[in-house]
């Protein structure tokens, strides 16, 4: 399937690790919309895309924004409406704070939330009924991936605004997959437990420094996308991953 | 102890059901502040503890609300301030909606986070300084004991604005009892799985209408005062309570 | 309720540690049977019960052998025929293996399930129907509480043999709760992650040394004692315990 | 990768569903070797993958039995002790026992652990050393794959042997994959939760019997085959796999 496909994708949180693979990886079926607050986000990853023969525009997004959000699915309707949406991916990190409970401020607590609670409602909203729409045909089943981490399964010391977060946004991708699956949209949850290998992580020592102790962006890529083409009659609601050496 | 004891309790959340329960049992053994929305939530509460002996006074307090927490507690410092906290209850509903998820507003889906995340966090951050306080001459551990609910664990199908509230409350308490518990406050969580006895649900056919098909409220109260009386040595992060016949 | 009450209790698994504990507080209300291979194991147990008033008996068991588990209740039934069991604790931890798996003889690997996994079932079928029995007109409903570790929910590395065994258990404890629960016979799981103080441990370092840093046998005594004592509109089914200082 | 490869796989529980689709799949990377109890079982797999192409021989074992796995290792040994062993599946279902506890006998509650516990034990001794051997050169990390369900997370009522054995199953896994997982051997678990789609559940109405009601064993095939390639910056543990119309 060329990248003049009827279907396109969606990728929210792009910026130099998983969101930058992943849209590399749909790109090269499908064309890929890529929301992400800064352009300098996403810029990188359209011209990646496009050197390389695929198609992709990126829009300015603030996805705890209702209005933002609305703009940016307004944008897609006005430049893929005669596509439909095979899949969605909502990867969007959001701030990430880590501190004693009590030296958190509100607006520290609520980043968590911000981001993964609310800003995946807002995208969910608009991207779902797009989903519903593929049912029909699209070539696999129209799919919404989501990333979690090590903290959407433990609430770790210090770490209760972003655990809040990605407890939330857990529980609401279980109540999507149990709304939606039997509709035909396939909604999974990745546990992302490892340090992503990425520019910024460079110089940090994940596990001892070791070879591959780090994950690399393209295999989430990879499972991503093996996650979309799951048949309906065997979805994965939920997988982990980690690098081999990492403790758990 | 009797009620005239130096230290104090607060519950948050008080009503018909287990919010008046468990303050009773724990007026038997300190003075307890009642923080609800609605004085009529908990007058009648009021009125059970002082006419058996008992001491207890009501503050109308919005947890979600940052003013009137702060409010709250500086009602309590008047009254209270030469007693120390024993223990603190969360035992906030909030607004429940079940709702397919594309009919949720976005005021429906933060019902769930507005009192189970948000509120606790502004509750937390008032009554932990407080309950630290204690830790050195407190009777029990100095308790934060937090209702939760089967949607805690699991996120239904039409349930994302309850799931990912206490999902979000979970995670705070996980976290709390990682950095607090080290220092000898006792964070404890109570998955709630079934409809609780109280006057509201009395017409509900849970479980096909058997007898205590439904959760006696006292028997909270009575896991609630376990917990709180629970040794250093030996503290229960999480438990479940479900009535004998519940499916699970 | 004095120890000359109808009803009586079995300890199975009884050393200087949680088994003695839950003996002497049962026995405060019920003559208890106590169920170890060794006699030596229950003999100062026997010796504390009947010095303070109660009534207790031993029984040398091997809990993973059938027969050796027919004549033990065979003996209850000779000495306490005309009493009904109210509640059973399984408390029994057997042979502890940690090594590396490819050094890990056959023998060695079934050891966690020889007695949590085999044990488990033996001493099940026997307390079960006598549980039954009690359902009618035991004091508190008739309870069959069962010890589980760290390990029954986690999977260590070099743990294999006792976490199999403690997995089995679980799996056990939850069928059984789903089918017998709704019986009036309540199943309770414990999960006991931690060090227990007691003789054998005194020159561990757990935690860091810091007092209160392992658990209190007397703790889970109380522990077992509440559960047993909940009403069937509310039975627990799995509560965690660890000290205050625990990593988890 | 020809199947005339320097490595070669193991399918342990070859029949007509899961075993025989994931032997097709490796098979067209590398010779493959088929236990089953049964010539019966593997003889049909073995004239799909040889009229194909690949290469298969079958071994009738019993995984159980301590002689029997080891025969079938030194059969192995003598057929392709040239080649390094690339992958290991475990997807032996032994015998199925749903009873009420009363009614299990010891043999049918052991049945869930002989074939998921000891049998999982005896395979894993011989496997293991053959993995580790290939970690330096194999084309993808050596992986140990291991069918899970259900009951590797949930003991329901009735289900004590299976879920019983199905935990031990689990328990084991993790314990190797924190063992073995730092020394490259991938260890893999999936949770199949749903009725697979083969000769036997013709009839069977799963989910009402809609159209991919049951989970197509080809789709599970993918699933292992994806595991198996999974690079070692990103091992998944554990996944679930479901038809999307499943109730869970």
């Amino acid at each position: 399937m060329p990248p003049s496909s009827n279907f396109f994708s969606i990728i929210a949180g792009v910026g130099a690790g998983t969101g930058h693979s992943v849209a590399l990886k749909f790109a090269s079926t499908y064309p890929v919309v890529l929301l992400a607050r800064n352009p300098a986000n996403y810029e990188p990853t359209i011209k990646a895309i496009t050197s390389s023969g695929g198609q992709a525009i990126g829009i300015s997004t603030d996805v705890s924004d209702p209005s933002s959000i609305s703009n940016a699915f307004e944008e897609i309707k006005k430049q893929y409406g005669s596509k439909k949406l095979a899949a969605a991916v909502y990867n969007v990190g959001g701030k990430f704070v880590r501190k004693p409970f009590l030296e958190l401020s509100l607006e520290d607590y609520e980043a968590g939330y911000e981001s993964n609670g609310k800003g995946f409602y807002l995208f969910a909203q608009k991207a779902l009924p797009l989903l519903l729409d593929s049912v029909a045909d699209s070539p696999h089943p129209p799919s919404l991936i989501v990333t979690g981490a090590t903290a959407s399964i433990r609430g770790g010391a210090l770490m209760s605004s972003f655990a809040s977060g990605k407890f939330a946004l857990r529980a609401t991708t279980q109540s999507l997959a149990r709304e939606f699956g039997p509709k035909g949209v396939h909604i999974a949850h990745a546990i992302i437990d490892g340090v992503i290998d990425i520019p910024r992580t460079k110089e940090w020592q994940a596990n001892g420094g070791v070879e591959d102790g780090k994950i690399k962006a393209d295999a989430i890529a990879d499972a991503y996308w093996y996650l979309h083409t799951q048949h309906r009659s065997h979805f994965t609601q939920e997988l982990d991953v980690r690098p081999y050496v990492e403790k758990f």
